[in-house]
């Protein structure tokens, strides 16, 4: 199985919302397809990766460095014994006289190589993801059926409160049960926008996501106000590498704490377990895989947390889509994170795969299934037109 | 003050050498050129900027992100009051949108485009870069005479321990008096290797650098006998993220230990004086402005350690270069880094400017100075003769 083209390109997904730190206006995302000379019923095999949200595009280090390296290496030095791609290997080579640390942009141009192989292998093999990663582990307890929670209401111009109980009905429509809302580290403003949004989910069906603003005394307020409130988490309470600060602000909440989308390796996944205070037997780690060199090291990154106690159930990875979805089934996770709106490329699941009670289960189509969510496949194709 | 024409250019700097980690068989350096509307007898001013060595190229994300940003940026909101260019505020606008953590290359990129504008603005002061940094700071004391050290004895392919005796003494004779040499975490063969060259530098005045490859147990009995030898310091024992396997290796050493060139801001530069067992009153921080964001960031790191009981003469920056001497003058640090052979473009210093006895007095041209090192200034210029 060889490599025998190689696309990529930048998609502009800019939207007129904020979160508490950044605002979307010029927000891209990658896009990947890398073709393969094995067959099946007559058709090239081609792996998918598109990229999770929020960091912008990869495609620079993708051009400068990393798909270069690809490109250049013997065939064999990709595969495995049986001749498969090995996408571990391949990032492996990708990341040849790399120095360590540094975790930044290319841990995200790495995963997005080594998820359009997993694509392209699990194609190869004629078997969904989730079955071909829960295999590697032998394990045979997974299931398609993954709990899944909707991720909305970001800061938009000239919204009201009415407007962000509208949006989090329309998730509760469609057939999520658990929803996450933007606040902005602000009391009492975001207490009013708590208690509108628990009024449209119920207690305990809510999360809050702050993206990082709190810091000291206020923002021990600012968790005391809001955990009184029946709600399920709070995302992200602190600056992402301040493990101490972190700490500190654990105390304060008496809702369990989420955090790591914004931690791209196992080095920094180690020290937030090693320094920032957080409860392995009820906090809830979000490092994505799509933006944290992938499958292997995230296979480390879980291997480090179980022999400090954690449970797999605590990893829920940030922002998701299918591929993402792939790992919750396939390494037996807590949840998979969603945008609610299908109609988007990056928003919903498959096709013909609703969400039904918080609930979903993949569909038995081979790789991570791109081909049957239209919308995602057309962003994935553009090169087949031109 | 405003610019009207930005120009940068990957320069591939590829040598048959390696360090512990990695090869340099491919590596490439971003040199960038900001023209602004100010002009000094005539000609406008230029602001330059040649990247750190050792993690590629900033171009792909100057291209993609940053210098859009920056062109994009209303002349206004670049400026100071007084209307000439800010080189703190340019660098905020670059960073316009861009969510906290995962400081990889972004840092890089922006730390280059804040030098070349405090090399533009301090040409249209007609100051020597040291000088406006230490007024900055409304420090009288600094002067232009800092101390230096030689960087070098990579791993050659075939090269004996003559070789690297021959090196060394090649730095000896540019006049430097603490030279370094990468040596593998390997024993009994690093032994051999520094043996090699403490006789040719004396005792205390050679350092070692391992790049980051020591841990455990092994690591531990590998700085133990290495730190037996009368050298003057171990550079970055362990992978720059491990701050607890650092503080564990720390014990093992009876010398100081210098780390942190793989370190690109402040968040991760708080977490190894946090955690990583260091000793403020001995060990060296070698944290390069030109890789972590910049002056801003640096003056951000520097309030931050002296809260916590360290001397910015335990600043050492890594790689260097005019840059990075003109930093360490005008903040009073410790010591900087070269290369030891001038005939590089990013080695030894200005063109008249000798090395003696292990210090270096910078040149009063102004802004960095790159107009006085003609290999440098030829790399820089590239785009006059198109």
């Amino acid at each position: 199985m060889r490599i025998t083209a190689i696309h990529e390109t930048t998609v502009p997904i800019a939207s007129a919302m904020r979160n508490a730190s950044i605002a979307f206006d010029a927000m891209t995302a990658s896009a990947l397809a890398i073709e393969t000379d094995c067959r099946i019923d007559g058709d090239p095999v081609v792996g998918y990766a598109f990229d999770s949200i929020g960091r912008y595009g990869k495609g620079a280090l993708l051009r400068e460095r990393f798909l270069p390296r690809l490109l250049a290496a013997d065939a064999a030095s990709l595969q495995d014994a049986s001749g498969l791609i090995d996408p571990t290997r391949a990032a492996q080579v990708c990341m040849q006289n790399e120095k360590a640390g540094g975790h930044g942009e290319r841990p995200g141009a790495i995963a997005l190589i080594e998820a359009a192989l997993w694509d392209a292998r699990a194609k190869a093999m004629g078997q969904a993801l989730w079955r071909v990663l829960a295999s590697d582990e032998g394990s045979t307890a997974r299931t398609p059926t993954i709990a899944t929670y909707g991720s909305c209401g970001h800061f938009r111009p000239g919204e009201s409160l009415d407007g962000l109980k509208a949006e989090v009905n329309r998730a509760l429509e469609a057939g999520f049960r658990l929803v996450k809302i933007k606040v902005g580290g602000v009391l009492p403003d975001d207490l009013h926008r708590i208690e509108a949004a628990l009024a449209v989910t119920g207690a305990g069906c809510l999360a809050v996501d702050v993206n990082g603003v709190l810091e000291g005394s206020s923002g021990e307020a600012w968790l005391r106000a809001a955990s009184a409130l029946p709600i399920a988490f709070v995302e992200e309470p602190s600056s992402a590498l301040d493990y101490a600060g972190l700490a500190a602000l654990r105390e304060a909440s008496r809702v369990p704490v989420a955090t790591g989308e914004n931690l791209f390796s196992l080095d920094d996944t180690r020290n937030l377990m090693r320094h920032g205070g957080l409860r392995a037997g009820s906090d809830l780690i979000q490092v994505d895989p799509l933006l944290a060199y992938g499958v292997a090291e995230y296979r480390r990154i879980l291997a480090f947390a179980e022999s400090q106690g954690w449970h797999r159930g605590q990893f829920w990875p940030h922002a998701g889509h299918l591929y993402a979805a792939q790992l919750v089934a396939g390494f037996g996770l807590g949840s998979a994170e969603a945008a609610p709106d299908a109609s988007l490329a990056w928003g919903g699941y498959w096709d013909d795969c609703p969400v039904v009670d918080g609930r979903i289960t993949l569909p038995e189509l081979p790789g991570v299934g791109f081909e049957g969510k239209r919308n995602l496949l057309a962003a994935l194709q553009w090169w087949r037109s031109r």
